[in-house]
């Protein structure tokens, strides 16, 4: 049953769009109605989540005992009505470049700078339900450069955390943000990182 | 900068409910708006969805080649409007246990069943947005036992794909959905596979 990971010869499972219209805005994402049909003649309606993309970044600094850490934001976040620990990051704007927004959202968030930006992976955060893509990126030479610049409904607190605390507790807690998961997966891949 | 985890001292960051209302429901989720306020006063409204957990399951068989191989399902994805590759999952039903749902997505889905089903983790998919939990199980003792059960609105391809070979090209390709490269983090952390 193994098949060539390319896409071109499994039309039969490729739905045509009939039409696609909006549905209603929710600030930081669209809900959108699109109906579809299937190759054999089978047409349906489904809801998704028209939205901006999202930056993320993985900056490591050390601590006053030397350590590497993270710095991480912790927020209440309004959809789980929960407090997570995250790497900074947000939306990337109207013609933003992903990189730009990931520069843009550590300084605002955290107040570190970092000279350089790699990128790292980019994920669907919801392929069933959301159009959008995240885009990690690791920061190198990070250091403090200024002082937070929060948008008025957000209230976020700066933590360093030491880098093997985090491996071994994310996915628990209040790391289980899935993208998160997913930022420092490529983290790890990228510096190799057990 | 280190913190404690826990976040009986972070009250200064959450926000409290004044109000919560469904706003659109959207058949597999409901759009709710829910004002709150800051500790120091602010007030805020935020979308965000209401939706079911999902429960998704690593199912590991050998091919005729005898390689041990992921059962995944290739399907058209609404969202993203493309083919993605993913371990079968879906919809906590109500009622229904996680580990439950698990079982029967995979019978559903590729006709494979599991004599046993082991936690491996659980994340919150988008805490910004979404109030649901993910949770991911590992089966043991995969056998096919039946063909597939789906939904009207579902065309999916079977398929296994080797171990080694997911691993290496998770993030990539049709293998983008952030939820998927969530649990097969899970997976290596549970079977400390490199």
């Amino acid at each position: 049953m193994h098949k060539k990971e390319e896409t071109a010869e499994h039309q039969h499972i490729v739905w045509k769009k009939e039409s696609d219209e909006l549905t209603m805005g929710c600030r930081i994402f669209d809900v959108r109605t699109t109906r579809m049909h299937s190759p054999e003649g089978r047409s349906h309606n489904y809801y998704y989540l028209d939205s901006p993309d999202w930056a993320n970044v993985i900056a490591v600094t050390k601590d006053k005992d030397d350590q590497d850490c993270f710095v991480m934001v912790r927020q209440f976040r309004q959809g789980l009505q929960q407090i997570t620990l995250e790497f900074p990051g947000g939306v990337v704007d109207d013609g933003e470049k992903p990189e730009a927004a990931a520069r843009r959202e550590l300084a605002e968030e955290t107040g570190y700078q970092a000279d350089r930006m790699l990128p790292a992976g980019t994920i669907c955060p919801n392929p069933a339900i959301m159009n959008n893509w995240a885009y990690t990126f690791i920061a190198e030479d990070v250091h403090p450069a200024q002082s937070q610049d929060l948008d008025d409904n957000e209230l976020v607190d700066v933590e360093l955390w030491p880098v093997p605390y985090v491996i071994e507790h994310m996915g628990t807690g209040v790391f289980v943000n899935a993208i998160m998961m997913v930022a420092l997966d490529w983290y790890r891949r990228y510096t190799n990182y057990a």
